[in-house]
């Protein structure tokens, strides 16, 4: 199986999980919405559960509930950030956002209850027979996605927009750790946490991951496709933000992203070869063009 | 200790505990409208937990958690429904809303993590040492107020209004015992389940309660003193809504909440002299002015 094909594999095995979960709800515009956010995407952050999970000897069935979890509470971030009062954007994964589909209402109520889900996935039995595991999954996700982590991370991002100068590069460094890096930590080190390990080999795989994954972020804005991206690109230099690509120039982020992966790698070395597919994952990050 | 003493007292405990939890977070603005938000209030959710706690012979400090929890998960609810989206509220508890007092997607953010919050004081090992009953208690809060409970009953709520027709008293009972009753619900229950006891009986007496709730608000959207209730109040008649009053009467309304009221204290009888203050909030939620 290529890399890419495990993506797919690993997204579609998600994608059934989330339907499954979002079925048992009663029938409502925002069940309606939740589907929607929970449809389509490249799966990223299950994807390095299930990987991180199979290193650590974890089932399948188990990782994906913590898969599904964290692609819920990432689709409810989505859903958030889309919002007029947010980023304003009228399309994500290549169709409308869930304000334009429905209504702004719909949106706030339809990210609430994606954001429950999660939790409610990670408490399920069948996440772990272990309720101190899966406890320590909600304590760890609410760290990484509350506002000591992804809000905080987004609350710098607007406060960053009014504050009347750009961002410095270590500003922008910390703020990115909680946008984007909280939840990619969480993802790469659950699998760790389900089986019992030792989960800071792979905290620093996914810092490193993460801040690559958001410097290629940058420069897709800046040198991507929107067709191929499927949502709107080109929009921080409409806004004259600080981003990675203007503070380090297209070829100097391109570099930094690169030197990153090679750390993100080097992270794995202890696992050997068994973790090949956890370094592809982090040169996918600075290859993909969505 | 009279009634308005304890809930006072419970008040001020829970407030503490929340504003504590806050402290623990970086510095933002996001961090300025959490706390703006778990300020002042009933707390009725919260002393609901406390003394069906002090039911099952819960220590106060464990209870105090679960009653954070719920307090931080229902100031969640008011943030997002007070948006211009939502309910479009300017008021609440007597101050600006988090929108009129910040912005909007501080607001949207300060919603979302007050979330976040509820899910991980439940976690803390403080709640309870008991893994199994820490993740008893984040199931069953996201049950109640995910797209199964509370959201879904915002969302119908929202349907109702462009529904073309008022509700039913039957379908406006189903909305109201998902968006007000399922949490107070797990209000009252999570005394039993830390307890280690059936939580049954107080189920039964919270569905009564919740429903009663609901019509006392119905009331005084009608006939209370918006200066007292510290919000916008006849927002009801603005919309041509159906509720409680215009479905029952003003006189009926008051006559069914006193049977409600009747219904709960007659579930807490297996308690006896112990459910006291339970019986006293059943009557302080019908006889409240805010």
């Amino acid at each position: 199986m290529t890399f890419q094909q495990a993506l797919t594999h690993a997204a579609t095995g998600i994608e059934a999980r989330l339907m499954a979960a979002v079925a048992t709800l009663p029938a409502s515009a925002v069940h309606d919405a939740m589907a929607h956010a929970l449809t389509g995407g490249k799966r990223l952050r299950g994807f390095l559960v299930l990987e991180s999970a199979a290193l650590h000897g974890v089932a399948e069935a188990r990782a994906m509930q913590a898969a599904a979890a964290i692609e819920a509470l990432h689709a409810y971030s989505l859903v958030h950030d889309d919002l007029p009062a947010m980023d304003d954007d009228d399309l994500r994964r290549g169709r409308p956002t869930v304000h334009r589909q429905w209504d702004e209402a719909t949106a706030i109520l339809a990210g609430d209850a994606l954001q429950t889900l999660a939790f409610a996935l990670l408490a399920e039995e069948a996440t772990h027979p272990d309720p101190t595991v899966r406890i320590t999954l909600v304590a760890s996700l609410a760290q990484a996605s509350g506002a000591a982590g992804m809000v905080l991370g987004q609350a710098q991002d607007i406060a960053a927009e009014s504050a009347g100068r750009p961002l410095t590069l270590e500003e922008i460094t910390a703020l990115q750790a909680g946008k984007t890096g909280a939840l990619i930590g969480w993802a790469a080190q659950a699998g760790a946490v389900m089986g019992g390990a030792d989960p800071s080999r792979l905290g620093r795989y996914a810092a490193a991951l993460g801040l690559a994954f958001q410097i290629a972020d940058d420069i897709l804005d800046v040198a991507g496709d929107a067709d191929l991206a499927g949502k709107r690109l080109r929009k921080d230099a409409g806004r004259h933000k600080a981003t990675f690509v203007s503070l380090l120039g297209l070829e100097g982020a391109r570099a930094r992203a690169a030197e990153l992966v090679a750390e993100a790698e080097a992270a794995l070395a202890p696992y050997g070869a068994d973790a090949e597919r956890l370094r592809q994952a982090a040169r996918f990050v600075i290859a993909r063009d969505m």
